[in-house]
């Protein structure tokens, strides 16, 4: 499949390199490639630049948010929450069509510093937005509610853990659990939550996140939800 | 331990059954007695009346919201949210003292329908609220994360389970996780996430906890956090 992903950075990167070692084709799409090819260094997470990091996946390309769009059959955005709305406007609307969208964006606003707030939440969400924004395009919410390295490699936990879908469009709920097994999760394990505007429930779990990253020490964690009794 | 439960609704009946069997003196208050007990019928949970509920749980007092608050060495403010800072109020700032009050209720608004919105969030808790208004109170948010019967009874869960706690006091969240623990919550299985205002994390969990109770056709659930990997 060729797939588009908005933004470049560590969710962008483990999901592209995730995809590309399943033989699919992957473009990632920056807003503006010379700035982004121009980083040195390793980022906040001890990624490596852009540019080093594509020698080492040659078979990822780069290219603008609209580049990136248009390549896509399927579209993934994993840019910050803040900037998502803004960098689908950029990659177009008419590129995104009526494509499916896995958006995995957080609206985290960490410009008051740490724990960061939510830019949208309890009577809206982000997804939601988004779905507003491209009435035609299939938003389908997961993947927000772990860090990167997990949501590709779930087996790295000792027990099996969930993950949450949220999305209008039952067709596009299914192209993405299709691709979620892929990457090693359990059909069981997928919760469809329903309708988009579910997203609120798990957009709105970050705040908890956030605080047991701080308390645990390791982002390397997730949710199970144990259900029985009578 | 003599303590005094705001609050008779399933959450305050199954608190102070629960208390009442571990040989604990307890004192259940209410705004108005007589409304309290000219109750009759079952409510939205099956539950029998008060008045009902009483006679088969003899050892347990009715009282208003202060003569709770005053009877208890040890408070739990176990009534909606949306009513919590008013009913603590009524209870008397005197009567509430610095004793420690274990803070169950949700801000969760049921008036427009469901799902219930939150009335407060994001940058602010209704645990933080309940804290400044009573600043001498020793407040630890916990228990709200899950339904009534399995607070006293994570047992009915298939495997163990977590409960978070949420506080400025360090003496008064080892007197909640005594209690806890004499719930039958293990040791480790408590997360204490640090002061009143991670308080904002396990409110804000309420979000998807209503959609999964939807979701999944039951309220025995809970979350398990599972940490591992490298």
């Amino acid at each position: 499949m060729k797939i588009g992903i908005l933004g470049t950075g560590v969710v962008g990167q483990t999901i592209a390199e995730k995809l590309a070692q399943l033989e699919h084709q992957v473009m990632m799409g920056t807003r503006d490639k010379q700035t982004t090819l121009a980083k040195t260094g390793k980022d906040n997470f001890g990624r490596p630049a852009v540019s080093e990091w594509l020698k080492n996946n040659s078979k990822i390309q780069l290219g603008t948010y609209s580049e990136s769009a248009s390549f896509g059959e399927f579209l993934v955005n994993a840019t910050s929450g803040m900037v998502s709305l803004d960098a689908l406007k950029v990659a177009g609307e008419n590129n995104i069509g009526n494509k499916v969208l896995l958006d995995i964006s957080n609206p985290l606003d960490f410009s008051k510093g740490m724990p960061p707030t939510l830019t949208v939440c309890n009577t809206d969400s982000l997804a939601e937005q988004i779905q507003r924004t491209f009435p035609k395009s299939k938003v389908v919410k997961s993947l927000n509610t772990l860090t990167a390295m997990l949501m590709v490699n779930p087996g790295l936990l000792p027990e099996p853990t969930n993950i949450f879908m949220n999305g209008n469009d039952s067709g596009a709920k299914a192209e993405v659990k299709k691709l979620l097994m892929s990457f090693g999760w359990n059909d069981n394990d997928i919760i469809d939550m329903g309708d988009i505007s579910t997203a609120r429930g798990t957009e709105q779990i970050l705040p908890i996140w956030i605080r047991l990253w701080g308390t645990l020490q390791t982002p390397m964690f997730n949710f199970k939800i144990v259900v029985g009794g009578k």
